[in-house]
């Protein structure tokens, strides 16, 4: 048996704690499976003190992340700090500098500054392993990076973000509203005080542009993004899509077109009977539609302590057994530079929901507007909730039409305002269909 | 860029075509992506006159694929013959004695000759890439063996054989006959002229002991499988698990329990409202449960050439990128002996479909029958056939127990039975809860 793997882990917060665990109770068998016994020689955390389910004087306690990081006693630092700047991003360009492989979890330091951390491990012979950077335990990345090697990947999307996926469940099958939900999300510890990050679908695009510069060989462009949350989603929404056979989820979409790769995160509906759209709660997945392998889709939990710190041990093994893969699957040199398609040809089936006033013809109206720009309209359906008097108020109008272009759907829900039939903004979700 | 890797490939049919296309198409990407040119140097087949979409020309023909695995020219032999044994066996045995890499797509050999095959690879120091031998176009390999080592797995399972799962969607979707779906099956060549190895479980029970050795890091045990087919499954069947919220699918379940590891393939009722269920078609779907990542589900095409040819690149990659793991991720020596479980000894609950006289009070004496042998029922369901007159035949009772041994089950169908009360004998179906 060669040498252990000597590991310096930073960060002992849910993941930190699950992976030191993890590596205690699985040592024998890592040992086993990568040849080499794998040890946590030192770490470091922001409060020492604060009580954590371990023995502190196990472990040599190093002063800081980056001091951690440069230390001559650890081959391997593990990065479970957070954030895209500051503290993680110096200790991680410290340990590429000493040619120490790095592991981290960290979506928002590799979408803001993964290119250039691979390009110093690349120059410094070091491995770069994020598999628990995206979907927690779910192993997108080996499986886009290594297992589909012979394929070209036409479009990668999928549920990345949990809390979004759980509030959106609950409403459902609760009918409860976003509100009610989100508050319920944040007792369970789903969500965090601020949720913004999560619901806005900032978090989805991270992971997202970590997903599209390993399915097409490009450079990660966090910011060729068109992002949308899902704050505005009603309980309305949820219950017309149930009614039309589809369900919303929140997700992140990146497909090469014509025009460019496109890259995009919005609340969408699915087909009720679609693989997708049976992932519930806090569950992620992603699809992945390539040349050879047609269609394949990873399901499984996409945080969690123990199933994020199941993708640290997954990228600290390949390390251990010698397996040395460049971090984006291609030379740095080979990645080409994102071409960004303009968002408003995107193809698609759009669901609208208006807030009518309860005028004759206003239905037939809006179609007319419709027709005018060549949509076409799958259906479209006019619902005064019970016991509402005609003429009482603002009525639900929602249709589903066929594919046409953002940019079209823009300028017909124009007239459409002008005609002074609606009463609020009109609500707007993408329709994916597989 | 290093020196070009050299394959050899036999055996030129579906997989093999597509095998060739694919490398063709992908060339520039996989150079790009391995850092090595990927060369088919020589290939072979048993009728090289046979109409191909290839250019004979291009490739050096080996008179047989002995003769091609002991060729000096390649570094790796690409075996897509089939077959357990025969040249399948003595062309891979060739290759790894002479120290060359192997990639195959064989189950069967695998199943059989698994172990004696990788001590080889072992002792060569030769790489042993089978990613194509269960789930084609599925990383499930990949993901038991590298994305799991931090994981100890209590229980794999799954959608192994399309054929199957193809029949059994189009019972329940068509309404029609096993014998019918089956005639259809092998017009669109899902399935064999003699179709019983897939039918009859054979082939689901293969690709499960190859999973089982990954999965619990035991010895192949082929033998210790129990396998039921789904020749016996009829509409009656699809129907009732329809109306109690179940699905029939032909599982294979290897499982870690007390007694040792449980290894089956049999027709299962699933819920419907479960991942596995809304698996259709030609389809297939392995679920993993473990104690860090608990449940990860990867589901994609189960067959066919170029799904099952990015496989077979999949590992033709890791070879060429130089990563070495053992074939079963742990040295042989480690691989433990497998400890059977005995079968009876499973609990779970039950479906019990009977053919009953229609007497009065049947159906309480079966039920008192069930309750002697402390088994309790979920549900139990007579029903009369629109038209039919009392007495004047059998009728079917459909009884779901909770969980109980297969023993306990055996035991009470013997003394209905003896009762004298039922017209056939008894169908009944596993039922797997999630």
């Amino acid at each position: 048996m060669s040498s252990p793997l000597r590991l310096g882990v930073a960060g002992l917060g849910t993941v930190g704690g699950a992976l030191l665990k993890l590596l205690d109770r699985q040592a024998s068998a890592l040992a086993a499976r990568t040849g080499r016994e794998i040890a946590v020689v030192a770490v470091t955390a922001q409060d020492r003190g604060k009580a954590r389910d371990l023995d502190p004087a196990r472990f040599d306690w190093a002063s800081d992340p980056v001091a951690l990081a440069a230390s001559p006693e650890i081959d391997v630092f593990v990065e479970l700090i957070g954030g895209a700047d500051g503290i993680a991003r110096a200790a991680v360009e410290t340990a590429l500098q000493e040619g120490k492989s790095v592991v981290t979890a960290n979506k928002a330091l590799l979408a803001k500054h993964g290119l250039h951390l691979a390009k110093l491990a690349e120059a410094k012979g070091a491995a770069l392993g994020f598999e628990a950077s995206v979907a927690g335990g779910i192993p997108i990345i080996k499986t886009l990076r290594d297992s589909l090697a012979g394929n070209q990947v036409s479009r990668v999307y999928g549920i990345l973000n949990g809390t979004c996926n759980y509030i959106l469940s609950r409403m459902e099958t609760e009918q409860l509203s976003f509100g009610q939900c989100l508050a319920e999300a944040q007792k369970l510890g789903y969500a965090e005080a601020d949720p913004s990050f999560d619901i806005g679908g900032y978090d989805t695009a991270h992971k997202l542009a970590i997903l599209t510069a390993l399915a097409f060989g490009t450079e990660i462009a966090p910011d060729a993004i068109a992002v949308e949350g899902i704050e505005h989603i009603t309980l309305a929404d949820i219950s017309a899509a149930a009614e039309l056979g589809y369900r919303i989820k929140l997700l992140g979409v990146a497909e090469r077109t014509a025009a460019g790769i496109e890259q995009r995160v919005h609340p969408t509906m699915v087909p009720r009977s679609s693989a997708i759209a049976q992932v519930m709660g806090v569950t992620n997945a992603v699809t992945i539609d390539a040349d050879a392998v047609q269609e394949l889709t990873l399901v499984g939990p996409g945080a969690g302590g123990e199933a994020t710190a199941s993708s640290v041990i997954a990228d600290i093994a390949d390390i251990a057994r010698g397996m040395k893969v460049p971090p984006f699957g291609l030379p740095m040199r080979a990645l080409a530079p994102l071409h960004r398609a303009p968002l408003q040809t995107h193809e698609g089936g759009y669901y609208i929901r208006l807030s009518v006033y309860d005028r004759s013809g206003a239905a037939a109206a809006i179609a007319t507007r419709m027709a005018e720009r060549t949509i076409s309209l799958e259906s479209i359906v006019q619902r005064r909730r019970a016991g509402e008097l005609k003429g009482a108020s603002a009525v639900p109008v929602v249709l589903i039409t066929h594919a046409t272009s953002e940019k079209l759907i823009g300028e017909a829900l124009k007239d459409v305002l002008a005609d002074g039939f609606i009463a609020e903004p009109p609500q707007v979700i993408r329709i994916e269909r597989e």
